[in-house]
């Protein structure tokens, strides 16, 4: 943290699993970067309940303690790959995504392997940029590595990640959804920048929706939102809701 | 998570460092159970800035990797005792409390090396029960281990921990506090049991007012609340939000 910044960072993740799996398969970790930051990991393991929920905790921790060693982001997503492919024989996928915000460097880098893009903004208006790049799952083929971005620090940055479940929703119904189009119409509906909250409850509630409140998917969303300071102490605040 | 339960968890970190120091000796970190749940260990390290940084940093990678990897509370404790006294000769302390709601027993483990007491209370109203056992910092003496204390999940239940900057709050003015007294007081206030965020808050909020702005320390709160759901979904949800 540095004192007397300008700026604020918000992240929110909303996640549910599949319609009657008590265990979702995705898996987020947040951890702070030993440098100053954070990293959030988001692992989408191959089906759905315990089986998948195995396979996405292996990977999240695999991918959490190098980042809390200081490893860089490329290094643990290649890492989590070797790891889950050495320990499955090649024969269990996982999605990753890695975010971080490493004030290092004063930048955002995002790590994809997974075929679900990633959606950035810059500011609340003007077009959303598709990170969409061809990304491979880990655990399959040799030597996968992960598609990696990174951005500066800015205010209006917004960064959208998630899972298919959410690409995949309303399909079943046959009725797809325009991911993009959605993210952008809310992002004008805020007041503010700092939308994190709002956006990721809007995301995954419209999802969850499409497919008639009985989720075909564990599905995960996270949103990263840099603005301008809405207060004016210097505490760094983290909550967790969720049923028991 | 089961499904169509009736009761929430809620939990709410608020952490601010010392004045005119940029990097808080205090380290926050939340896990994934294994086998379903949370863990949050809070580390606060031997004096402040930098060199505190790197301790805590340390403790509490070693402890949430344990916990990661289903290793029990209690043995996560001591191990990250002794890896620290390993590491730095017995030379160098940090206080540790893991806090985990375990939804294998449906139990709370409150495992503390801190002399800050831990508080309790059972619904917003009735005395607040004070863990205060002696307890030993980490990393100095052999063999030491955790006070822990484990309580049914159960609604109402409140939850209360924090580093010694709360406590030492006010000191340098002679305006001393009477912790309890103030969480009694503000849980009598709060309209819902699930209260977390707003009384994390409040008390870091006073602690920072007590030291007139300029916190002579450290300091971390933590606030877990189990009450009846407010909402009918299933999404879990996690917050960050921090200056930078």
């Amino acid at each position: 943290m540095e004192p007397n910044s300008e700026l604020e960072l918000q992240i929110a993740v909303a996640k549910v699993s599949k319609y009657a799996v008590a265990e979702s398969g995705d898996s987020v970790e947040l951890i702070e970067r030993p440098n100053g930051g954070v990293s959030l990991v988001v692992v989408d393991g191959q089906r759905s309940g315990k089986s998948a929920k195995a396979i996405s905790n292996i990977v999240a921790r695999k991918a959490i303690s190098l980042l809390a060693d200081g490893v860089r982001d490329g290094a643990a997503a290649r890492a989590a790959h070797d790891y889950l492919r050495t320990l499955r024989g090649g024969q269990v996928s996982a999605t990753l995504n890695i975010l971080s915000v490493d004030l290092g460097t004063r930048t955002v880098v995002i790590s994809r392997n997974s075929h679900c893009p990633v959606l950035i903004a810059h500011g609340r208006e003007g077009e959303l940029e598709l990170l969409d790049e061809p990304s491979e799952a880990i655990g399959i083929h040799a030597r996968t590595r992960p598609v990696i971005t990174e951005l500066p620090i800015a205010s209006g940055l917004q960064i959208i990640v998630f899972t298919d479940g959410v690409l995949s929703a309303g399909e079943r119904y046959g009725e797809p959804w325009d991911v993009p189009g959605f993210v952008h119409s809310q992002l004008g509906d805020y007041a503010t920048q700092l939308c994190a909250r709002p956006l990721a409850d809007a995301l995954l509630s419209r999802a969850v929706e499409l497919d008639r409140g009985r989720p075909g998917d564990d599905i995960t969303v996270v949103v990263l939102s840099i603005g301008e300071r809405q207060t004016a102490d210097d505490v760094r605040r983290l909550s967790v809701r969720f049923p028991i």
